[in-house]
């Protein structure tokens, strides 16, 4: 598949390494040009895989199959709207959490979560997922060790959510399909909960699983 | 310890025969004590434990310790404000969940969760506790077999937080402290999020289990 990746912090460019790895096309997007090369440069770096690109964001998102957002809260709702026209065709992965802290805590926008944001900026019709929050970053970039866990997805569509299962699968997570977009909340909240849950018992990555299916 | 149940549907009568299995004493309490007793009388008959007893609400909350509420969401307010004073000098446990249905999903009061609004109406310094809400009644109803499997708990304060733990280990769950309040939306929204899971998944009980701790 071909996956736009817009964010390179630690989430962002961990998820790209293991679409890279599986075999996907992936592009490293940016609004600056200079900052998506030394991404995608710091991906094909640590993972020796060639299939890794960089673009602009408009020009990346109009490249892709699937764009997924690890950016900060801070600037998504800006970057969605300058997308929009691109984006309503694509299949939009909000990677994204909205916290607040002492205590951490999910703080979520008018919507009711970050993925209900992005469908409400984005527009009916639109295909909009969230998934990858409970999967460590930590993880994610030590590629010398398989990926294991769950990733509980969430969709506006059921088609968009068989699409966003694959690509987590194909990079080895099981993906458990947790409903419609009334579900963000809770999908999303997971995180908070677990950084409130690592800081107490004094561990780095608690996560969640699945049992019973 | 001194357990009062509110509720004697499949869970909480369930939660009473394991409370009751584990040796605590243990008290169904309705607003009619006839029904009280009737459901005493069954988990007794299933248990074979002599330790459950019934009585009308208020008496049976004045006795305990801790209060176990696991009731219709249609009439937890009204129990809740009839029983404020009573309550506000022990531990409350809230296993309810606001739920609204087609698809399946979690509807919660305007407090953000049960569990706040159980706060909220027993005021400032009562001791509010969230927990069991992934627990299958009919794992717990299963009382030849061994209870296994974790719960995520959530207190208003530690202390109410610790001994809600200690109940849960003595019967046989893993307690997994997940924070104050703030964190009951997350937790009580597992269950809606679990039951569109089984429902699409085809499986009777989906669950929710901790790792990396």
């Amino acid at each position: 598949m071909k996956i736009t990746v817009i964010g390179a912090g630690r989430m962002g460019s961990g998820l790209a390494m293991r679409f890279a790895m599986a075999g996907h096309e992936v592009t490293m997007a940016s609004f600056d040009i200079q900052l998506a090369e030394e991404a995608a440069e710091n991906i094909r770096q640590a993972t020796g895989c060639a299939n890794v690109f960089s673009a602009v964001n408009a020009e990346a998102a109009a490249w892709a199959e699937i764009v997924v957002m690890v950016i900060p809260v801070t600037s998504r709702r800006e970057v969605l709207e300058s997308l929009r026209d691109i984006l309503r065709d694509k299949i939009l992965v909000d990677v994204t959490i909205p916290m607040a802290f002492d205590p951490v805590r999910y703080a979520p926008p008018a919507e009711g979560s970050n993925a209900a944001e992005s469908y409400a900026v984005l527009g009916e019709g639109s295909h909009v997922a969230a998934a990858f929050h409970t999967v460590s970053f930590t993880l994610l970039r030590k590629v010398a060790q398989p990926l294991t866990g769950s990733t509980f997805i969430v969709a506006s569509d059921d088609a968009a959510a068989q699409s966003v299962m694959a690509l987590a699968e194909s990079i080895g997570l099981r993906a458990i399909h947790a409903g419609g977009l009334e579900h963000a909340p809770t999908v999303e909240a997971l995180t908070p909960m677990l950084l409130g849950i690592n800081k107490r018992y004094g561990v780095g990555g608690a996560g969640i699983d699945i049992t019973g299916i």
